[in-house]
Formats: C-alpha cells, sequence, structure tokens
C-alpha cells in the first residue's frame, strides 16, 4: 500500500465541500497524470487509488495529492481469502475503494475522464455538483416536470403534491458523459463517429420503480445510506463477462432504495470523456452479458424484498438469494455471483464493525426516508 | 360557428409537418393577437378556438388563418344535454376541441403563450418539435441516461435491452414553460418574481407506473391514441374546483397509457409564458384540489384497469367506475365527475362515429403497442 501526501502546502481555489467527508475512489493500470487537470478540484480531497493487473508495476501519482494506493496484493492481504469477491482486470476492482473508505461519501472517476466544459466555457467542477446532488433530497414517488425542484430557480409545479415535497434521502448521483457516449460494443460499432455534444442542464430523480443503466464512469454516493449496494460483481480475470460491473451495481442498488425509499439522481454534472474504448475488445467482454441482461432486467422489475429488510445489507444478502434462485438457471456463473454478493456483504461487514450491521441505513421500507 | 380562411395565399417558410393531419387547439376570451407571433408556424394548419364565457362576444382572429371557432351556444347545439360534460368559464373547456376535430393529431396552448427563443437566440417552433416527439418512439420500461435516444446525436446507452430499443407509440407530448413556470398558487405567492431561465435541452419518456403534472399549456397529442382519455374534467362555473383540468386528464391519461403500452414524453419544446396569472384568484380555484390531490395520487398510483380492456374507451370507462367507488366518498363532485366521464364517452363516440368505439387504440395491454 502507498501512501502521498503533501497537501498542506497547497492552496485551494474554492471552498471544498465535505472535505473530510469524501473519498475519491479511481481503479487504474497506469500513470495518473488525468489528475493534473482535476487539480483544483481534487487536491483537498483524500483519494483511494485501486491498482488493477500487475501488482509490480509503478503507478505514477502526481505530486500533491493526498492518496492511498492498494494493489492486488494489498487486496489479498487486506481480505484474505474474502478477497476473491473482487474483480482483477476489471474497473469493477474499485468496489474495494469503497469497502476500504471509512467516509459518509464516495466519488468514483475512470482515469480517461477530464474536466468539461459547461455552455459558457467555464470547467465544470463535477465534484461539487455530485455533492450537491447528494446532499439535496430526491423525488422518487412523482414525476417534476421542471426537473431538480430543489436547484436555484426551480421548484415543484402546479400538480405535485404537497405531501411530497419533502423528499426523500438521496443515496445515488449518477453523472454524465461529453465527448464519448458510454455506448455498448455493438452501438460503438455502428456508430464509431458519434460524440455526445448535448449538454443538458438538469438533474432529476430516477422514478421509483424504474430501472436505469447506471455507469461508473462519473458516479458518486453516500456510502452510509447505500454502500453495501455498491458492489461491482465479479467481471474480467476468470470470469465470462465484462462491462457490466456498474450495471449490476446498478440494478440492484436501485431496486434497494426503491425499497428502503431512498433517492437516486441523474443528469449533472458532466465530465469529458477523451477516448472510446476498443469496441471489438468491449464486444468479446460484453456479450454474454447482451443476452443475459434480457433476463436480469425482467428480474429485477419483479423483485420484491421482504418488509422485514430494513438495512442494506439484509436486502442486499436477500437479493442474492433471490438472484440464487431465479438466475442460476440462466447460467452457472449467477449462482458463484450470489455467492460473492454475500461474501461481499461479509467483507463490508468486517472492514466497517462500527457500523452496526442492523443499524446502517435504517430506514423505513417503501416510504419516507429517515435519516441516520 | 364563425369559419375564417385565407390560407392560401400565403408563404410558408418550412415545411409544415402533418399539414393535414393536425389541429390546433386554443381556448380563449380575448382577442387572439398572440397568432400574430405564432404565424410562420401556426398559419398552414387549422385552428379550433374554442370561446369560453360570455357567447355574445366577438373575439377577432388576425387575418389569413384558417379556423373554426365556437362558443357556448354552438357547444349546446351540437351537444345537446352532453354538452354538461364540457366546462364554462375554465380552459377546461379546450377538450370540446379534441372532440370536435377530425385529425390525428391535436395540438393545443394557451393564448398568453409567446414564441420562446433557444439559447442561440433562434425561435422555437413549438409544434415542429412536438411533431418530432410524437412520431418518434417513447420508451417507458427502462431510463435512458442520454434522454430521447431518438434525437440526433444520441442513442441508448451500454446496459440498455435491446429488446426494448423498439419503443413503443407515443400518445402524448408534453411541452414546457420559460418565463413564468407554471406554479400553484401557494408557490406563485412565495415565489412571486420566480422566473424558469434554464433551458434544458431535452426530451425524455415518462416512465411507466410513473406520474407527473400535466400542463395544458403547451402540449401536442395523438388523438387516435389517446384522445377519449383527454377529457378535462368539470371546472370553473357551478364546480368547487378549476385549475386542475389538465393535471386530472394527465392522470388518467397516463394510467391508460400505461395500461395500454403507449408512451408520453415530456421536455422541449418550450414556449414562452407572458404573464402569470392572478395568484388570490387561483387559490380560490385550487385551494380544495390541493387537499382532495392528496387522495388522487395514491387513487391513481394504484389504479388497476383489467386486461380486458384493449382501447382508450373501455379504460376510460372502467376508470369512471374506480372514480365512483373509491374518490365519491372524498367529496360527492366526484361522482358528478364519474358521469360526466361517462357522458363524455358518449359524446366522443357519437361524434367519431367512424372509430368503432372496440378498435380505437386497439393495442396490447402492457405491452409493445402495435398500431391502427
Amino acid at each position: 500500500m502507498v501512501s502521498g501526501s503533501s497537501l498542506t502546502s497547497t492552496s485551494t481555489p474554492s471552498i471544498s465541500l465535505l472535505k473530510d467527508e469524501l473519498d475519491i475512489v479511481i481503479p487504474t493500470i497506469r500513470n495518473l497524470d488525468f489528475l493534473e487537470m482535476w487539480r483544483p478540484f481534487f487536491q483537498p480531497y483524500h483519494l483511494i487509488i485501486v491498482q488493477d493487473g500487475d501488482p509490480s508495476k509503478t503507478i505514477r501519482v502526481p505530486d500533491g495529492f493526498d492518496y492511498k494506493l492498494y494493489n492486488r496484493n494489498d487486496i489479498n492481504r487486506i481480505l484474505g481469502p474474502k478477497a476473491a469477491c473482487i474483480s482483477f482486470k476489471d474497473s469493477a476492482c474499485r468496489c474495494f475503494g469503497y469497502l476500504i473508505s471509512k467516509k459518509k461519501y464516495i466519488f468514483t472517476i475512470d482515469d480517461d475522464c477530464f474536466v468539461a466544459k459547461d455552455p459558457s466555457g467555464k470547467e465544470i467542477n463535477a465534484l461539487e455538483q455530485h455533492i450537491k446532488n447528494l446532499l439535496s433530497p430526491s423525488t422518487p414517488f412523482f414525476f417534476n416536470t421542471l426537473y431538480d425542484p430543489y436547484r436555484e430557480g426551480a421548484d415543484f409545479v402546479r400538480g405535485y403534491p404537497f405531501s411530497l415535497r419533502e423528499g426523500v434521502q438521496t443515496a445515488v448521483s449518477h453523472g454524465l458523459w461529453l465527448n464519448i457516449p458510454d455506448y455498448d460494443a455493438p452501438t460503438q460499432l455502428v456508430k464509431p463517429l458519434e460524440r455526445n455534444k448535448r449538454y443538458v442542464d438538469a438533474v432529476l430523480t430516477v422514478p421509483m420503480g424504474t430501472l436505469f443503466p447506471m455507469c461508473g464512469m462519473n458516479l458518486a454516493f453516500n456510502r452510509e445510506l447505500i454502500g453495501p449496494a455498491m458492489y461491482f460483481g465479479l467481471m474480467g480475470d476468470g470470469q465470462p463477462i465484462g462491462r457490466y460491473d456498474d450495471m449490476w451495481a446498478g440494478w440492484c442498488m436501485k431496486v434497494i432504495c426503491d425499497h428502503l425509499g431512498l433517492g437516486v439522481k441523474t443528469g449533472l454534472p458532466y465530465i469529458w470523456h477523451s477516448k472510446a474504448s476498443n469496441p471489438f475488445v468491449n464486444l468479446k467482454k460484453e456479450y454474454k452479458g447482451i443476452y443475459w441482461q434480457e433476463e436480469l432486467i425482467p428480474f429485477f422489475q419483479t423483485a420484491v424484498l421482504p418488509k422485514e429488510c430494513t438495512t442494506v445489507q439484509t436486502c442486499y444478502l436477500e437479493l442474492s438469494k433471490l438472484v440464487k434462485a431465479k438466475l442460476g438457471k440462466v447460467d452457472d456463473y449467477f449462482n458463484k455471483l450470489a455467492d460473492a454478493m454475500v461474501t461481499w456483504i461479509e467483507a463490508w461487514d468486517e472492514l466497517n464493525p462500527s457500523e452496526n450491521p442492523g443499524s446502517s441505513a435504517a430506514v423505513k421500507p417503501n416510504g419516507a426516508a429517515k435519516g441516520k
């Protein structure tokens, strides 16, 4: 485990929200030169770098960042046999960072994501927008046509029930990407030149009962509220699929948020996604996921968690049972995945002993969330 | 009934989509000078003007528009005793225009709505955008994080199930408003100076199972697919509430679209809403709605239509029964409203005899919509 810090000597250009309550998690296999562009925004925060692939390789981190770097040897040493639940040679390994963090909030970003500009040409502080999203409520029970009613200059429109205007706690903030859109391999192959140039100035709550494709590239969440559900599954080395890690986490997370009455937002902030990954390599990783997914979506759309499940951990363990019972017959991979989900929760509880496994995010199922 | 037309002599600046398949419905009590600003966009279309209030008053329509104007006397003459289902002294009267139209599509707009400009300063052809929305599919079963996947420069993102990418037919396109937002009286009173300045460059499908506040100010729909559900209820003169006409229609419509597998879009286009209505007058109209609504929303959220209902008419009649059974105890007004819903369908079928009441919008409940 490598650490670095020379934080105190640097100046920060703006107030750094939640500086001591948020970790930035970055999975990588290369030198982190991309951090130079993020320096004004990220430097006040602690970084958790999860080094994927060959642990003997040295990852260079620009000077002045406060970070801890974990490679595969660190993961194996810290988790012992439970390390098997952490993927190798796949960005799914990032969820180790969620496990090892001791902070309330997580922001995770890929190392090919740079600072985007808004239509006025101003550089976007993605982290600040995520924090705003997480600190303001969500509105999953009724759609507001002017989008996030808590933003400046907006509100609930006529016809929005007053009893729902308090909203619920926001668990997840899902950000988007300018330039290279997050397309699957078939779409990449068909539209190699498509770029996302549309800046949509909106944040909205994904309604209750609605699933969406959660991308892990530019994502923030309240670790105390939803952390144990953010497991990125078994992908990459030794596994039959890749590139479904964030999707898997997103579907599990959304079912649990819906059950517990927690909110999920998507929209702003944008990052600049610099380069498309190889569509041929992606197709190889994705192809099983592409057809398995046709069974996964109905599974998650109809998954019902028992009322007795009032914590994320108990919800997640229940979901793992449903995965085994209903998806095991799709492919034996899902039996392995269901077991890994259990291991993940065991690892979570082991590394986070101060959280009473019965009290983390104790919210009322399917109703207004109560704060911790 | 007053008619006007000198259409053929004018030139149109752009291709007028669906010129012979769309009527523009405008409820009004005043001279329609606002049409001057819309001339380049509306002149090729037929207007149905529903004159509210005193039928002896003359409404001036600018020269060069092709229109028919119906006042209360016309409504009474055409509908006979069934005219009782059409509201008086409330913009809910606009739904008479939907009834009398013979076209496939309807666009309805308030007379205090003007042409808005996009961020580049270009005037927005709201009607053209509505038509684009209506002619492209909707995606109610799964949320696409890059919004409408059928827009130029966008697509379905990674993780979007391929089996759902065909989408379903779009029944409704709900547009928004710059300048004066559509706030209820309490919000108007609290935020008298708030203006909507945010141009959100997005169109999105309101997910299945999610209700939203449908505003009638800037709205388009496929009359063949969903027309009989667009009844704006009993409001205004002699009724205990107002300003819930479009909301009522929106909730009924959404439940039926969800049942029949039809799509509802919201977002673009914007119009410029010129002036706020009087919040004190609005409060008087709204106050019963504000507390009744707290019972209406759970009602619509849990309303289930029988599988046997495969047309809009049968769905709507079934919904009227549920209204009577479940909302009649909230207030006797809902018994009257339920009866008016039945009258509305009778009037619809009488004025639209060529539509076989068993075949209009015959789509598969809760599945992929099939075209007529």
